[in-house]
């Protein structure tokens, strides 16, 4: 079997599966706010792996807050920013048309409370134009609330100047939150580094247990809790902690640190792939082919082959690939990370997102990339649109 | 040792831990919202695990919600009664005195918001003054927003007459949200005939993984996402789903249901040690002792001896109790709990929590008993208050 749904979720590393199996069997279980030794141990277990995270994310400890993952991330970010906002009379705030759908759909929200949400236009190349950014920065200095791009696309795995954007919003006052979920693991990330003042991850996306996640925060005294509760992580997220599931965060980020040791190897590898599909194939359309990309991401189309039917073939030789990503896959439509690149519907149907691990044998790209050529061949002569 | 805190945390129950080990090593790992057949696996057995946990607390399926604990059930259920009741000019909602920390914080928050807090005035057996209750809802039917009153308290494992308390509320159309935390798990509970428009649990106070809990609701079309992300909970709980800790509750539950039936033994453990210490100390205050009390509780205090002290001895011994909750117990004065039933300082400053598992063998009370004597023997000698 190849998984090749990364972007999608990781499956458990093995370093986290190896330290839960002792770790479930020798315990210590006890609520970390608890009085007694039992208690102390636990939070300390946790508190050692909040200096972990903190150590490899480039943070400060005290920028490191445990929370359930990055939607939880997102939802705390636009609560905290938005409601301050609010009394401020900042009104408007600027995302990207390509964000993974947490983010249009909690901005939403704002939207009928009021705010105005401006949508930045997107290169062909799938990278956010900095021009009208810088524009839209200058004129909206006084109503604008705060800028939120990703750094790298779930689903074409296509990179963000994030650095640059972060440099632009800091120079106007404007906070800048970065959705890190899809990048931090499958390239360095060093938060003091990256002009951030917000940054989030998934347990699930690094090889961790599902349901942990971090919120990074800058300036954390400017974070309000969207989970009150009885006054965990400094005030800022309430309900006893997620200990086992933010221990497992510490053990997947050391994890991560060690095999992006080799991330040029699978970036060749996925390089060489890419170029004998587009050898055989030269229809065939790769997303953000020039673009700053993941190194372990491919999103290729042949237009008049429907994604799901290649999906489906690859999925019959035993290897698991998506259409777009997985929260809007069972959409048949052109997702709207293609439309804000202005990509066709004719290329958009067509889609195939394959996603490996850093530490995925090199080997299985040799095998998708058969696979697939002989998926092309098949369903070339029964071209559907 | 004897862990005798699973009013703070339970640990891992051990059908959870063999779940696991078994789990961990074979997946499926893989997003439950992705189209192909890992994916579909993934999402089979979370929704499995949603039919057993509807099952055994007699819920229909689709009224119960995954999250991440109850903290978050909590702020979920504020917000989606808080929100809609704004627009309807229902001002104010009524809670005890003697709610967990996470209910007055988040109460607080909405007071700032324009909210009236009214808190029930409590007897002295620790139960609600229901007649007041009735006042209240007559009163003021016009402008309540909801009444939220817990089913059993988490220092005292006092037990509510939730079920009377629900008809009053339906029976004035006012929303009735219970904090079942502490119940569920350590008494029988059926949601369908419990009266509550609301209820939620968490995860680590019944043996499965910390950071998953549910959060059930009669009329789920009347909640309101907090975070809300993808889709994800029929759009009400945003998130890639914690399936790993969402099946860990169906297990937890499942043994949950097996120990129930072994409860009357050990609630007579319970009173056998209880009547034991106050036939040795006769000036030993059991909190809400002629009350309906969780069968694995003791809250217990010798007036003089400061309840820390008692902990420490008992912990010098290998037993591991507190003094209140948790969430509370680094504070040195009298608890809120203890003060809304008009306990005086000289109780209140030496209490300690005993709180047992379902499952705990019953031979735990008398070596508990015989050390706590130990320590009131030595302690009473040097009485500090």
């Amino acid at each position: 079997m190849i998984y090749a749904d990364y972007n999608g979720s990781a499956p458990l590393d093995s370093q986290v599966k190896n330290y839960l199996l002792k770790r479930l069997e020798d315990g210590p279980f006890a609520n970390p706010n608890a009085i007694h030794n039992l208690g102390t141990k636990t939070l300390m277990g946790m508190e050692k792996a909040r200096s972990i995270c903190a150590k490899i994310l480039g943070a400060k400890k005290h920028q490191i807050f445990f929370n359930s993952g990055s939607t939880e991330g997102i939802a705390t970010v636009f609560h905290s920013i938005l409601s301050e906002a609010k009394k401020n009379h900042k009104t408007s705030f600027i995302i990207s048309g390509f964000e993974h759908a947490a983010i249009p759909n909690t901005a939403s929200y704002y939207q009928k409370e009021g705010f105005e949400i401006k949508t930045l236009p997107t290169t062909k190349s799938g990278i956010v134009d900095l021009e009208v950014l810088k524009k839209w920065l200058e004129e909206g200095r006084d109503q604008l609330a705060m800028v939120s791009i990703m750094a790298a696309n779930n689903e074409s795995g296509i990179i963000q100047p994030y650095k640059e954007i972060g440099r632009l919003c800091n120079s106007y006052g404007i906070p800048f939150f970065c959705d890190t979920t899809q990048y931090i693991g499958k390239a360095h990330f060093n938060f003091e580094e990256s002009e951030m003042d917000y940054a989030i991850l998934s347990g699930h996306k690094i090889g961790a247990l599902t349901g942990a996640g971090i919120l990074l925060a800058k300036e954390p005294s400017l974070l309000k809790p969207l989970i009150i509760g009885g006054g965990q992580e400094t005030g800022l997220r309430g309900g006893t902690q997620n200990y086992i599931g933010n221990e497992t965060l510490a053990v997947a980020l050391t994890s991560v640190e060690e095999k992006l040791a080799h991330s040029k190897e699978i970036e060749l590898a996925r390089n060489a792939f890419e170029k004998d599909i587009k050898d055989s194939f030269p229809e065939v359309v790769i997303i953000g082919e020039s673009s700053p990309r993941l190194g372990t991401t491919t999103y290729l189309s042949y237009p008049g082959i429907h994604g799901q039917a290649i999906q489906i073939e690859l999925e019959s030789d035993n290897i698991f690939v998506t259409t777009s990503s997985a929260c809007s896959d069972n959409s048949p439509v052109t997702s709207h990370v293609l439309k804000a690149m202005g990509i066709s519907d004719e290329v958009g149907r067509g889609v195939v997102r394959i996603s490996l691990g850093m530490d995925s044998p090199l080997g299985y790209y040799k095998e998708i990339g058969e696979k697939l050529k002989k998926a092309y061949r098949k369903l070339s002569k029964v071209k559907s649109f």
